[in-house]
């Protein structure tokens, strides 16, 4: 247990540890009774339940007209982001778009002497997308969720975004919006935007799909909505669990933590190692912010570490140090994994190119980063000729075996 | 208006009719409230809840022991499957391999001067398949979810499935079973079976994903667990909109409408022609069924009825005759698009290669057929190098504007 980091846990306890951090889910019952009380408001009063919510929540002097801004409206707020921040952000762009373009979905096909079968794509007609507010806007999620939107070829993109107080655009938000092509941003965020979204108001319609980030509420109120509209995931707390070995750099190692842990009340911030003297140098780098939450840990051998990690399932993982990265391939169950002792994480968090919208709460387990499928939907196309008799007695047996005596008679008459 | 055909209505009804038959979605408020009654016991109770429930709805003598099936029993009980029914699930197994095989998941990745990002499909580990029971077992859904599950490499696949009265397995069943790899089979249906797979119990590790279709309990039942687990889609009953041109067939058109009708209960069956003399034809041709409920309806021209099916998103369409299956590539949003007068929906059910797990109630918007990707999941890769001060100049400025200064730092200690 390497003396004196009193701090430092035994890796069996990483599980419980990120279980607890986790809690009941992406969202408790507390959160999901308000967002079912405001996405029935929305439903029944639509523009109007939306402008109280906000009015409650973000700016006082709302008003409906105001809810609504179209490309021109975003334009004219672009025009006013700096030039450094613009640069920025088109590197970004170009290198979320370059890794995502290769995520194209492609037609699949078979044919044979009776059947040409296939599996046609096309992109979804109009999606919403949440882009939340914190102390400042987020462009970096703007570009996240728009950019496979737009290499789908979506029609239309609807951003919802909360107004902030003094009721501008973020100029930079704007500029990202302007990038990705989107046609309207509905000036809300939360329960209230996606209901809005879901169920469509007066100025407002319908969205096929509802995509993108939002705190517990927006998240409840997603689930809720999710019989009736599309919905990328249910997104929780944010999660990083690095794995180091001796040779990677502790004070480069404890920014890494603290950037994940700068994401605020819930965050889960982990570090396995198995080597004690790296995990106190760790402890000492971070002894500069006392109130940043991290769990150490340490562990017999990296490769138990590896398989840890992996059962917990957690939004990031960071494989530090050269022993660390040669794991990568252990490490299935994880949003992303970022590898080797460069990658930082905050790096795929604006502009490696990989999208942030991540699996978080251990839903890696069977969900994915956002990509360009979530804004593609599939139609199996089936167009039969030739001598279909054999697979009509088939069919027939089958269906005779499930009692469908009118699918038999179906089958039957085309051969 | 074709004068005589009393039936016939106005394509101008047929997106009103069709949501009508949708109601308010795959299940109300009664079975949602019933299937969250069943979901609590089970999560408190464990096999005894399902237990409860199986011998209430299904076999009153059923004991704990008989809840779970292995791969043995399996097998046994498919030796007794005769030789035509096993020859007919045989060559629907060879034909939908076939085609799925051809949706194989393939990594992505680009590569330049400072990183290699690569998004990596894995199988998931063990997914819930839900077939249920009508007047019969149904092997072909067995099938529908099980090939997709076995190409995409699923470690063990779960399939929940409701034990008939003389608590025996249906040896056609048992037979598909065994030709997709099942694991185990979970001898209870609905709500139940979900919870079961959701949360897991005393005789069954909880999955990582269900999938399948059911009744709108255990639809319900999907939606309230999938904050929790995966699940694949929310289906409702099933819907046709067949189009047709003056020289489709209408006597074989009429077997297509009654095998859909022949899915019981909400299922909605509609044709649509500009052909006053097929539409009564195919009337005379449904007279012999007078309880099949049918709709049909006079369109002015094929691509005006075509649009309307579009808009509908029904889970199947027919294009039926040569002018009707020229329109193939205007019905986008349907499940399944068959074309052509020989293509019988119902050899999409059975032995076409194609899926029969199709989305339903208008989901076709943003939803499609069950395929290989439903049993992956993808992982980000993140390897960064060479010289990183752009990318850490550039990100450090998004970060800065979103207030994240750790973010910042952490990205700038890599340039």
């Amino acid at each position: 247990m390497g003396g004196g980091a009193v701090k430092v846990r035994a890796l069996s306890s990483l599980g419980r540890d990120i279980a607890l951090a986790r809690g009941g889910g992406a969202f408790a019952l507390r959160e999901r009774s308000a967002a079912a009380t405001i996405v029935r408001a929305v439903r029944r009063d639509g523009d109007a339940a939306v402008l109280r919510i906000v009015r409650r929540f973000d700016r006082p002097e709302a008003r409906q007209r105001g809810l609504v801004l179209d490309a021109k409206a975003i334009g004219r707020s672009a025009r006013t982001c700096p030039p450094e921040t613009r640069g920025a952000l088109d590197l970004a762009y170009v290198r979320i778009r370059a890794f995502h373009e290769r995520q194209r979905p492609r037609e699949s096909r078979r044919r044979d002497a009776r059947a040409d079968l296939r599996l046609v794509p096309s992109p979804l007609g109009r999606v919403g997308a949440l882009v939340p507010r914190g102390v400042a806007a987020y462009p970096s999620t703007a570009l996240m969720t728009g950019v496979p939107s737009q290499i789908a070829g979506v029609r239309e993109l609807i951003v919802a975004s909360p107004m902030p107080r003094d009721g501008s655009v973020d100029p930079a938000l704007a500029y990202a919006l302007e990038l990705v092509g989107a046609t309207t941003v509905y000036r809300a965020g939360g329960a209230a935007a996606v209901a809005a979204l879901a169920y469509g108001t007066a100025s407002l319609g319908r969205v096929d799909k509802i995509v993108g980030p939002g705190n517990a509420y927006a998240t409840a109120a997603k689930w809720l909505v999710s019989a009736d509209v599309g919905i990328d995931a249910l997104q929780g707390p944010s999660e990083l669990i690095v794995l180091a070995s001796s040779d990677a750099d502790p004070d480069v190692l404890a920014l890494d933590l603290l950037a994940q842990a700068e994401h605020g009340a819930g965050a889960f911030a982990a570090l396995v190692s198995d080597d004690a003297d790296l995990l106190r140098a760790v402890d000492r780098a971070l002894a500069t912010q006392p109130k940043a939450r991290v769990f150490t840990y340490r562990a017999r051998d990296l490769r138990s570490a590896a398989r840890a990690a992996d059962e917990a399932a957690p939004e990031h993982v960071l494989l530090a140090g050269r022993a660390a990265a040669a794991l990568a391939a252990q490490v299935r169950h994880a949003g992303a994994v970022f590898v080797g002792m460069r990658s930082a994480v905050a790096f795929g968090d604006y502009v490696a190119g990989t999208n942030h919208s991540l699996p978080t709460g251990g839903t890696a387990r069977w969900a994915s980063a956002l990509r360009v499928e979530d804004f593609v939907r599939w139609t199996s196309c089936v167009s039969l000729r030739g001598d279909l008799r054999g697979l009509a007695r088939a069919g027939a047996a089958i269906a005779e075996h499930e009692g469908m005596r009118f699918h038999r008679a179906s089958m039957e008459a085309r051969a």
